[in-house]
Formats: structure tokens, sequence, C-alpha cells
């Protein structure tokens, strides 16, 4: 039953319309079971903790923003370069703009279990599989530039989705040219040495 | 009376405990009044309506984090060039990851407004004017770049204190060399043209 993944993907999603309507705060097995329908003590077999609960959120997140396979085929039939690794990212700002809550809830999910350190290990393990699988498919499709290149750019972008998403500094430049921007200079215009001997550097 | 800044200051400290420990949703002005040991009505007295409380709070963090002004005057006597700019931001990392609840807190009430548009103004209002600030210092100081490398580095280095305050990706490399490359690559690699005619471009 636990192992159903319709019910499990039900479950969370129910568990992403709690977190909006009632904050980190209101997220509970409580909540979700009675938001989802379901028996009390339903959500508690699927996670059964409230990490377990924070992790699968993230995890159902990032399935609800995933990229569209006809997307992700045409990127992959292009050769790789700097032009290429922006379009990856444009449709990376597509994806998580689109649905503006998605990603509001994941902010939401990491500040709450930077909070609570019971909490932060299961979410942070969600998150470091999303940067092994970016830095994973960056080499295997030969863009440029490395493992340290893909935090760059996750830190840059994830501030302009902070800004986007959130309450902006409103500094008036179009997100389009901004991510081309971050992509040339941080990626193309790398004339320094990326750092040696760091976990996952190139 | 609601002009004493010293209990206003009093005042947007109980309301940055209450967000701690309530989250923003228990972001009450009779929270606020209870937490600070004051008569009901007297947050009301200085933030008049919860946009206006939460544009407080704001303008608190951002006092609370200010630069310390010896390091300021060093900064200030040396000659405008990357390394003085890798410097500044530097100091900004130092000083948002401090106090790490008080950026967190910062990251909270952006995600709050975001969800009720009748917030969304005054708090922009006060994050329109740390970039404007920020802008203008740049120049005045002669620092490479403009309005447009501000506003890259501004989103990279929230990026960067997200991943840093929060739940962390992990990447494994160290802070202080990632804003290092930032400036080097957003600010001193710029070779491309940064865009016209956005409002408060150079």
């Amino acid at each position: 039953m636990a192992r159903n993944p319709e019910r499990r993907a039900l479950l969370a999603d129910a568990g992403l319309r709690v977190l909006a309507d009632a904050g980190a705060r209101g997220l509970t097995h409580r909540a979700v079971d009675a938001e989802a329908g379901v028996p009390t003590g339903t959500s508690s077999n699927y996670f059964p903790s409230r990490a377990a609960l924070l992790a699968g959120l993230a995890e159902r997140i990032f399935d609800r923003i995933a990229p569209d396979p006809a997307v992700l085929a045409d990127l992959g039939g292009r050769e790789p370069s700097v032009a290429l690794m922006t379009d990856y990212l444009r449709d990376i700002v597509a994806r998580t703009t689109r649905e503006p809550g998605l990603t509001r809830a994941l902010f939401e999910l990491r500040l709450e279990a930077a909070r609570r350190p019971e909490l932060r290990s299961a979410l942070g393990g969600v998150l470091r599989r999303g940067y092994a699988d970016d830095v994973a498919h960056h080499a295997a499709a030969g863009l440029p530039g490395g493992a340290y290149e893909v935090a760059l750019l996750h830190y840059a972008v994830d501030g302009l989705l902070l800004d986007l998403l959130t309450t902006s500094i409103d500094a008036g430049f179009d997100p389009d040219q901004v991510v081309s921007t971050l992509v040339a200079r941080l990626v193309g215009g790398a004339t320094d040495r990326a750092p040696l001997g760091a976990p996952g550097a190139r």
C-alpha cells in the first residue's frame, strides 16, 4: 500500500496545498490526511517522519517541474556550446516560474529544515541528488565548464528565482538577458581556473 | 510616541523573534505586543498595517546587518578594483552569515509578501531602496561595472546565502572562493555589453 506511487503523489500534492495555505508550521501528517481526504495515519505510512514528509514534498516538486521530454530531446540533439547551455538555463527558468507556488514551496521547505536540524538531512539528500544529477548531465552532454560552473549557475539562478518569485529588488533588467549574461560570464567568460580538489569538482 | 526610534527598534526585534518562533503566519501585531511585553495596540502605533510591520522588520534587519564603520572606512580608503569589490562582497557575506536568523527572516518576509499582494509594495520599497543604495555606493566608490553588475552580484550572492543559511546542495566548494569567482567573472570578466536603456542601467 505504502508503495503505490499514485497515492504517494496524491498525498504529496495535498502536502503542497497545506504548505501554501498554512505555512511550514502547519505542515503536519494530520493536516495532510485531512487535505487529501484520507483516513488519519495514511500519510504516515508513506512518509514515516516529518523529515520524510518534507523530503517527499521536495521530490514531488522536482517531479512536477521536470523538463518536457520533447524540449529535452530537442536540446539533447544540438552541439554543446555556451548558447546551448543558455537554452538549458532558459528552460529551467521557464519551468520554475510557470508554477511559481512550487518553487516558493521549495524555498519554504529549505527554510523550515534550516530551523530544525532533524529535518535537514532528508531534504538535503534530495537537493544533493538534484545537484549531482545536474553535474552528471552537464558532463554527459559535453557542455562547457564542470561541477564548479554548475554550482555557480545554481546559486545565481536560485537568487534570480528568489527575486522573480518572491519580493523583487526591481532592478529593471530583462530576466532572459540576465540568464544569458550569467551563462556567458560564469561559464563562457571563465578565464580563471576553477578550484581543484573540491568534492565533485572537475 | 510613535516616533521613538528605540521603541520602534525594540518592537521590530520582538517581531523578528515572533517570526523565528511562529513563522510568518504567526506574525501579528498582537503577538508582537505580547512578545515585547507592551500594551496591546502599541505595535500598531508604530506599524499601522501588516504591510508596514513587514517593511519595518526588513528595515530593522538591514540596520542590524549594516556594515561596521571601521570596516567601511578601511575599504573606502583603497583604490577601486575587482579585488576591492571582492572584499566588499566578502564583508556582505560575513555580515549576513554571522547572524543567520536575520537573513533567513528576510527570506521569510519576501516569501510571505509574495503570497499576499497587499504586502508586496511596502516590503518591495525597502528592497528597492537597498538596491538603489548599493548602486549609488558602487558608482560613488568608482568600482568596476555598473547597476547591471550590482544586480547580477545581488542575485548570485542571494542564491549563495540561501545555500549557506538554509538547506544546502552541498557542492563542496569554499564559499570564499565562490565569492571571488563571482566577482572576477561577473564584473572583472565582463567582455559582453551590459544592456542599455534598462531603468537604473549604467
